[in-house]
């Protein structure tokens, strides 16, 4: 199978370009396992590589991200737009990972082509995008989706992933987040390209809407933040967030497709440096650690110096 | 200022064992620093530390995280325990860093001398607790308090944080996160030591409490997970929650006081060792770690294989 795909990549490409379904299905599964046919793969991909606008949506649980998935969706159909959508559960043995796929799924519709669902597990507590889920970004990009969208649960590590991995990044909130709204602006403001104030019907969304603006002004870059109010189940809004993210996605595409590719890449060495490293440390246990943790302790040098000495003394 | 500080260290740590709160807020300051005196602060502070229980509180924005600290802080008062405070909010400009603590200490009123809040910028964006915030913890645990709790906003790294650091850790959901919760649940399980179902009287509760219920049945430990609801500006359900948080601070605490504190500094020279390598692979633009990353996004090494290469090269 595997020696038949390194074989047959060229034409396998093809046929995911022409949109057959089965295809894309194909390439996205030996990417996601990085078989052995993935670099004959990718090569044969090259050419259609680094076109898709990536586009992530984070915010909190219960801010409607589905909701505002499928709205938005349907908004793209409408407009022509081809689509790729990955939504990452934490992975669970009850779920077997596909709540949030299942859910923009059920309301998508199998029958049309212009749009491919994968649902994928994430990896470790508290989410985060696997290295599988950014692999799986080129398959929907080389088959031709000119909007690839990122949902994940929106806690720990996935909004953090989201933030890295995409092109655009689009935070939701909604109204009924309490305070807490005001302690998120801060975190929030500084990845956000487009600010949505989702269940714009309810009662408080001009209080969420008037405590985001406020945002714009502290703002470092000098480009505006849009902030911009939705209400999902109505598709009111919806176009104007189309229209923000395409706005953010033109100056995204400014950088050359392989510097954006690139910079996946590098984020998803970094993580896997980063857990190589917090396995090493948990499992710990020889002395050299053991003495860099007591000095931590002791306050005689900084985690960051014992992190550096650490690094140093690593190979 | 700081040379009298190391001559006096163990003074001022006799009148912060006193109760007297300028010295407590000296010492804090002095150990968030890392300045010249906190080694000899920590020598003098070392027969007193170990013996706080650290409760992290953790929940997306909403699940009214603070009212409920606020509750738990009465119940404690109540019960006749000290508690510290440290609450972590994004840093901001607007805010100075200070809404969760300050939202606390308007309740908590400033004359109770059985409880001592300080309040924290996070680090970098979408959360996270400093190493300062980690030291300060110390300095709280020496002061005497039988109780730390830490809160911070609820996303991102902070959460994941949180769960590292805790002794005990709390997860705070509520009625109205819709479908998310059966996401979260997953990544959600695998950190709780106590689940709570805040707003239990906001319809819709119930539900919620027999989805985490689900949570019980697989889980991997073998220590059953307290699902308790509670309704935090009546009060109801915190005594429970008391109790419940103080069973499973009895388990942590068979752990020896040393250990736990190393566990804590093990994981921020994890997290210093990831932002180090983070760094150096954003600003990257050398030939070995380009080379690195082009070889990933051909697909013919995986990140991790790249990590391991990186990080033997590191030195």
């Amino acid at each position: 199978m595997s020696r038949a795909l390194v074989d047959n990549a060229a034409a396998l490409v093809t046929r995911m370009r022409a949109g057959e379904r089965r295809a894309i299905a194909a390439v996205a599964t030996e990417l996601e396992r990085l078989s052995a046919a993935a670099p004959a793969l990718l090569a044969a991909m090259q050419p259609y590589l680094g076109n898709a606008l990536v586009v992530g949506f984070t915010g909190p649980p219960g801010a409607g991200k589905s909701t505002l998935i499928n709205a938005y969706l349907k908004q793209l159909r409408h407009e022509g737009k081809t689509v790729g959508i990955i939504a990452v559960d934490p992975s669970s043995p009850v779920s077997g990972g596909a709540i949030l796929g299942d859910r923009i799924r059920m309301t998508a519709g199998y029958g049309d082509d212009g749009v491919f669902i994968r649902s994928l597990a994430s990896r470790g507590y508290l989410g985060g995008l696997s290295p599988a889920a950014v692999r799986v970004i080129d398959a929907l990009d080389a088959a031709g989706k000119e909007l690839i969208l990122l949902e994940t649960v929106g806690t720990g590590q996935s909004e953090i992933d989201i933030a890295e991995v995409a092109d655009v990044r689009v935070v939701i909130a909604a109204p009924g987040l309490g305070d807490d709204i005001q302690a998120m602006k801060a975190g929030l403001i500084e990845i956000a390209d487009v600010l949505i104030v989702n269940k714009a019907d309810r009662e408080g969304a001009e209080r969420t809407l008037q405590q985001l603006l406020g945002a714009q002004s502290i703002r470092a870059s000098d480009t505006a933040l849009p902030v911009l109010k939705t209400t999902a189940i109505t598709g009111a809004g919806v176009p104007e967030m189309a229209m923000a993210i395409a706005a953010a996605g033109a100056r995204a595409h400014a950088a050359a497709p392989q510097l954006r590719r690139r910079r996946r890449a590098r984020y998803l060495i970094a993580r896997a440096a980063a857990d190589i490293i917090a396995r090493r440390v948990r499992e710990g246990g020889e002395g050299p650690l053991e003495a860099l943790a007591d000095e931590v302790l002791a306050g005689r040098i900084t985690a960051e110096a014992a992190a550096l000495r650490l690094l140093e003394g690593a190979s």
